[in-house]
């Protein structure tokens, strides 16, 4: 029997719901985790195990009265560093906000505690969301390895037990990347579905607010209480809010999953690509359709991202950057001096390529009626903390920090719904995942592929197909 | 009894579906009236009479043999030399595009097309839009007097008779401010809700594409098939379209009206200001009320639309600005210069800046329940062509180019409905006009408030104020 800790959200809900677990117990187990595991990984910033614990007993409490708030009710969470949280340091990950405590909840921290999560801490993230590293944080599943960025802390504490759902950002891949390299599930939605209102901004337009679980349904259910309108963040949609994990069961029968030939498959190490084969392997036997699919213009995304990241950035650090400079690190300082030497002329220049390769997917798509594209999530595992580099066989190098965004800044530049979703082990027993990548507004139907790729993984895995919600939180490298 | 170029659209319509009209009269009358006085106002840089003379006979033809497009078939319109129309050159008013004969039609000219509309030709603009003057065009009312831009050609031809109809575009009035200044109704719709593919840009996020024409209905009949969501443009909003004609008669009672008491009260003629005080009275004794209303950080319009339009325009032409800068005007190339120096992060600012106007703009018109706001279009009537100047009493300056704008930026800052309706007459004999901007996506409101000033000034002017539609093209200066 799993440990409370190990519990997905959905069998935790249960549950609690039930009454045969309080939210007080389930917080106890997971802050006992906490304290013995995060010296080795280092996901935490801050734990805040006297408030967890204070609002667990709330929460058992209510539940004991009959007031029971709905599935998230006495579910313990962590929030990336990056988001604010009323009386609770939210420092970036940065000296710059060392000693910033925010007086209001960012807007999904609010929701979210409407729904009765009970916050465990504060995860870490690249300074300032700026960069794919992370690297404060190992990953649970070899201490040796990295668990890639920016919300690294948040992908590390799902994964290993120190909180059973967590809230990440994601400007070019910081939210799946780290739950690629550290086995669980991670959602960007689709740009302008969740609230960016109190979450410190890397590149606004292409900034979103997602979950981090242990399976694609309790995403689905966090999504649920994260996800709706807010007139204070400008880039936010009026778009109805959907149930997200509506039909999440319901398989992939006459799917149609484009499956590039270009630019995905490129400088992927071959086990990986091996993996992801097999799992879109697993959605044909269930009745999806394969098509083959040229992604037109890749190589010009990643100057794309570029042009519009890195200004934006500047824009945002600006006048910190000119009061106190000397707080950055030097890696960041670098990064925010470069963008703000781009002209205004460039930037826009790169606004509208993005327009014109946002329009060139979209016709592709339309044109192949195409319902997901499915590709890896990161073209390798975890590399080393301290060797954190790829050899190929020709002698060529890849870098975590270039190369672990590269299959993931499309969602990010075109503001697709796009899915991470483990889909089994290296031989050297590090995590694999897929992306899943949707069209604007269709996070259900991507939201679904990726449960049907679970259920697999969980089938194979000896766990039991028919029980929704079977992948547990391991970490081998800690046990 | 009017002559046939003086009929307003819907009159126009009217006797064409009826059958004592045909297209063919209808356009043999308004190409007879641009050969009159078209050499001395200078409003078009093409007149495609024998295409508008074969397309009216083929509308003719149709009607009589009936299939009958509805109500704008076969009624003259003229087009801002913006924009694209397929097989007739499409110059900007710019040496740079003298040979351009554009391959298709922009969107709004095929929508027009469809609608069974005859085009005469294409009309001036400020170079590029990138102006206020439009100095080829002289005012109908007094032709020692400037249009205004940088749609006058258009403004212009609609006020003489040389259309029925026109389509402008509007990036800090300049569909507005040559419609008030020449005495037509002028409308930029909200934001996104027309096409603007095949149309020169001058700043992608200010621009808009609309009507002008002699009464506010026949502005709103032009949009219904002007208006529709396009994916070739980035800013076109899929929302619904709506029938901009439908209650339009039915007055303003109870409706609130924002009266500014700052910024648009501000640097006003004063004969200006009482006439649109006069009107506000008229909505008044309609039932309306007068709500007045601060307007909240006014003071940084200009600088945030100048970080906006500069580079967004410099980057649009900045290829062409490296190849063939020698054909642009001085003061065009000059623009686009200063444009090309400004940092992406001052830019990022101007647009953060916007979103923070914005809101607060929003946040007043809530907080008071406001249902539009009610403002003079331009703070004078037509200076003199040839000394286009504002001298105060106290011996400041106010300049056409710099002034003319001040009151139309905020609806292109917040790319919100508004409309420019006339009001009546100077000492002088030079028209005033009254600029009603609404909530996004309020365009029938504005329209409906619009329409409730041109009755009463139709009333006052002796035309029936039963009848619909009774504010003929008068040009005394050319009779």
């Amino acid at each position: 029997m799993a440990h409370l800790h190990e519990l997905s959200l959905v069998e935790a809900s249960a549950r609690i719901a039930s009454g045969s677990l309080t939210p007080l117990e389930l917080t106890e187990a997971v802050l006992a985790r906490i304290a013995a595991v995060d010296g080795v990984v280092g996901a935490f910033v801050t734990v805040t195990a006297e408030e967890a614990l204070r609002e667990a007993a709330l929460a058992t409490a209510e539940i004991v009265a009959g007031s029971y708030r709905g599935p998230l009710h006495g579910i313990p969470v962590a929030y990336k560093d990056l988001i604010d949280t009323a009386g609770v340091a939210t420092t970036a990950s940065s000296r710059v906000r060392e000693h910033h405590v925010p007086e209001a909840d960012a807007a999904v921290v609010a929701a979210l505690k409407r729904a009765g999560m009970v916050m465990v801490g504060k995860t870490h993230t690249h300074e300032f969301a700026y960069g794919g590293v992370t690297p404060t944080t190992r990953n649970p599943w070899d201490p040796g390895r990295m668990v890639g960025g920016s919300s690294g802390g948040s992908a590390a504490a799902v994964s290993y037990g120190g909180a059973l759902a967590a809230v990440g950002t994601d400007t070019a891949g910081s939210i799946r990347i780290p739950a690629s390299l550290c086995g669980v599930v991670g959602f960007k939605p689709t740009y302008g579905r969740v609230s960016r209102t109190g979450v410190a901004s890397l590149a606004w337009s292409l900034d979103h607010v997602g979950p981090l679980a242990r399976t694609v349904t309790d995403a689905a259910w966090m999504l649920n209480a994260m996800a709706g309108h807010d007139v204070r963040d400008p880039g936010s949609v009026t778009a109805r809010v959907q149930d997200f994990a509506a039909g999440i069961d319901d398989g992939v029968e006459g799917l149609r999953l484009g499956i590039p030939v270009n630019y995905f498959t490129e400088r992927i190490d071959p086990e990986t690509a091996r993996m992801v084969a097999a799992a879109v392997a697993t959605l044909v036997e269930q009745g999806a359709v394969v098509v083959p699919m040229e992604i037109p213009q890749a190589e010009h995304f990643g100057a794309v991202i570029t042009g519009i990241m890195m200004p934006e950035a500047s824009a945002y650090h600006r006048r910190t950057l000119r009061d106190t400079p000397e707080l950055y690190t030097d890696e960041v300082r670098g990064l925010l001096e470069v963008g703000e030497t781009i002209l205004a002329t460039d930037y826009i220049d790169a606004l509208r390529f993005r327009q014109s390769l946002k329009a060139a997917w979209r016709d592709a798509v339309v044109a192949l009626d195409v319902d997901v594209v499915v590709t890896p999530t990161v073209f390798t595992t975890a590399l080393p903390a301290d060797d954190p580099v790829y050899r190929w066989d020709d002698g060529r190098v890849d870098s975590a920090s270039v190369g672990y965004g590269r299959l993931s800044i499309p969602g990010n530049l075109f503001g697709l719904p796009t899915l991470q979703v483990p889909c089994g082990f290296s031989t050297s027993g590090l995590p694999v995942g897929v992306q899943i990548m949707g069209r604007p507004f269709a996070d259900q139907t991507v939201l679904r592929v990726g449960r049907s790729v679970e259920r697999v993984q969980a089938a194979s895995a000896g766990e039991d197909p028919a029980a929704p919600h079977t992948v547990p939180a391991r970490a081998p490298g800690l046990q």
